[in-house]
C-alpha cells in the first residue's frame, strides 16, 4: 500500500458505454485515476483481455485493463468509496440513462460528466439529479471498436467541456478538464460549452442522416446530383439559423468551412462513413432524437423555418423504428 | 386460314417490358390482337410456360402464352407485317429504350404507348420519333411478379390515355383506348392526360422515396412520428403547386383524400410498400428522374418552392447510384 495513495486517493471514475470513445478516455484516465467500465455486449472480451488501443495519437497495440462490471448495480459502492465521476459515453438515447446510472449517482457528490453528440441531452441528467454537477462535453474523436475490446483510433482527439447549465459552477468541469489533461487528453473548459455543441450539430444533423438514409459516404452523396452541395449547405444553415435563435453564433463562412471539408475530399475519394450511416448498417437504433428531432423541436418552438432538417427527422425516424423491428 | 382475318387482320402488338402491368395488358389484348413480348430476366420461362395471371378483376390461374422474343433486334418485322403498337411498360430509366425499339419502330407507322409512371417521360420518345404517335398513359394496376412468369393482380384496373403532346391527333390514341376496352380493360381517353399523370404523381413522388429511404410502409411512416402527417402533406402541396405552374389543376381536397387513404389505413395496420421501396429492398434501381428528379426541375424552372421534394430528389438519387454499385 502506498501511504500517499490513500490518504490523498486517486479520484474513482465509471465509464458507462464502452463504446470506442469512452474507452480511449477512460485509458488516458486510468493512467491517474481508479477507473471501472460498465461494459454490456463487450464484457466477456474486456474482462478477459482489458482493450487494445491502436491509437494514431496515443500509440499502437496499447493494452489497459480497467476494472469491468456488468451494470451499474454490480459497480455500486459498497464502501465509503463514493465515484466522483460517472462518465457517460453511451449513444444518446433519451428515456433510460439516468435510471440506469442511478446506483452510482451519490447526490451532492457524484459529477455526472456527458461526453454525447447532439443537443437537449442534459435536462433528464439535471432533473433526475439537481444536486449533483452535470458536466457537458462535445468530442471530436473518430474511433470504432471492431471486433470488441479493439479500438482503431485516428488522428483527432478533442474534449471540448462546459457545466450544465452553463450558469450553474464550473467548479467540476474545471477539475475534470484538468483530469483529462494531466492523463494527456487534450481539453479545454468554456463559460459555455452550448455554442460548441451547434457547431458539431452543423455536421451531424445534416450529415448524419443523410447519409443514414441514402446509404452513401458524404463525398457519394455530393456526387450523385448537381443539387445535393445547395441542399446540404441549406440543411447545415437552417441548423445555424435555430443555433442563433438561441444564441449561439455561427457564422456563414463557418457552415461553407463544414461543408467544403466533405467536398474537398471528392476528388480523393475519401468519402467518410458518418456513425449513424454505420448504425442502420449493423441494424443498431440511431441517436435520432439527440441529432435530429432536439434540434427541430427547438427550432418550432421559436419559429425558425427548417422544412429540410424536419423532412429529415421524420425519414430517420421512421428509419430508425422500422431497425427496431429488425 | 381465316379469310375474314387475313383480309382485316389483327392489329400487331409488341410488349417492350414485361413486368406484371405490361403482362395483365398484353393478355387483353391477346384476346383480340397478334401480340409478342420482349422479355429479358423472364424470358426462359415465358417462352416454355407462358404467364400464369391470378387477377380478382380477370381470374385465377388464367395462363395465356404470347409469342416471345429476347429483343426488339429478334421482334423486327421481317414481312410487311409492320407493328401497329409498341407498348413500353418497362420501368421509366431515361437515356436507352428508345434506342433500344427503334428496329421495330416503322416510322409515320407504329404507335408508341407508354404506360408508365412520373412525368415528363415522352419528350425522349418524340424526339426520336416525330413522324409516330406518342400515346401517353396513366395506369392503375396494382400487380406483382413473383415467381417469374407468375402475375398477381388486386383488385383495380384502370388507364387513363391521352396523345403526347396533347396538341397532337388524338386518332391513334382514341383507337388504343377502344382496343384496351375490346380486350376487356378499363380505358379511357382525354384530350389531355398530363393532368391526369400529375394526380397520380401526388402519391407516386412523396410515397414512393419517402418508404424507399425509410425502408417502411406508407402507414408506418405516418406512425413514427407525429411530425409525418404534416411533412407528408405538405409534399403533396408542392407536387400540386408545381402541377398547377403548368396549368393542371389539383385541389387541396384531392391532396387531402389522397393522404387520407394512407392515414385510413392505420387502424388496419395494413401499410402499402411502394414500388420504389419494393425496387431498393430487391436491389434494383429506382424510377428517379421520372416520378421525382422531372417534378423538380420543372418546378424550379417555374419558380415554385419546392425544397422537401428537392430533398428528397438529393436523397432518393443518392441511393439509387449506392444500389447501381451493389
Amino acid at each position: 500500500m502506498n501511504f500517499e495513495m490513500s490518504s490523498n486517493p486517486q479520484p474513482k471514475v465509471l465509464l458507462f458505454g464502452a463504446g470506442s470513445v469512452g474507452a480511449v478516455y477512460l485509458y488516458l484516465l486510468s493512467k491517474i485515476t481508479d477507473t471501472t467500465a460498465v461494459c454490456r455486449s463487450n464484457y466477456d472480451t474486456v474482462k478477459e483481455n482489458g482493450f487494445i488501443i491502436n491509437s494514431s495519437i496515443f500509440g499502437q497495440g496499447v493494452h489497459f485493463k480497467p476494472n469491468v462490471v456488468r451494470s451499474c448495480e454490480e459497480a455500486a459502492p459498497k464502501t465509503s468509496e463514493l465515484y466522483d465521476y460517472i462518465i457517460v459515453c453511451s449513444k444518446a438515447i433519451p428515456g433510460g440513462v439516468p435510471k440506469l446510472i442511478a446506483p452510482v449517482v451519490t447526490p451532492g457528490h457524484t459529477a455526472i460528466v456527458l461526453i454525447q453528440n447532439g443537443v437537449g441531452i442534459e435536462d433528464e441528467y439535471l432533473q433526475a439529479y439537481p444536486n449533483n454537477s452535470i458536466i457537458s462535453c462535445v468530442v471530436y474523436l473518430p474511433a470504432s471498436q471492431r471486433p470488441a475490446g479493439v479500438i482503431t483510433h485516428g488522428e483527432v482527439e478533442k474534449l471540448q467541456i462546459g457545466a450544465y447549465p452553463s450558469s450553474a459552477s464550473s467548479v467540476r468541469a474545471q477539475a475534470f478538464t484538468e483530469l483529462i489533461k494531466s492523463g494527456g487528453g487534450t481539453a479545454e473548459c468554456f463559460d459555455d460549452v452550448q455554442p460548441k455543441r451547434w457547431l458539431k450539430l452543423l455536421i451531424n444533423a445534416s450529415w448524419n442522416p443523410i447519409c443514414a438514409l441514402t446509404l452513401s459516404k458524404d463525398t457519394d452523396v455530393l456526387a450523385a446530383s448537381s443539387e445535393a452541395t445547395e441542399v446540404l449547405l441549406a440543411v447545415m444553415l437552417e441548423i445555424r439559423d435555430i443555433a442563433a435563435s438561441y444564441g449561439h453564433t455561427i457564422t456563414r463562412e463557418e457552415v461553407e468551412f463544414q461543408l467544403g471539408r466533405a467536398q474537398a475530399r471528392i476528388p480523393k475519394n475519401a468519402g467518410i462513413e458518418p456513425s449513424m450511416l454505420q448504425d442502420v448498417q449493423a441494424s443498431r437504433r440511431i441517436e435520432v432524437e439527440a441529432i435530429v428531432g432536439n434540434p427541430v423541436r427547438m427550432g418550432k418552438e421559436k419559429n425558425v423555418p427548417c422544412v429540410r432538417l424536419e423532412m429529415l427527422y421524420v425519414l430517420v425516424k421512421a428509419l430508425d423504428i422500422q431497425i427496431s423491428k429488425r
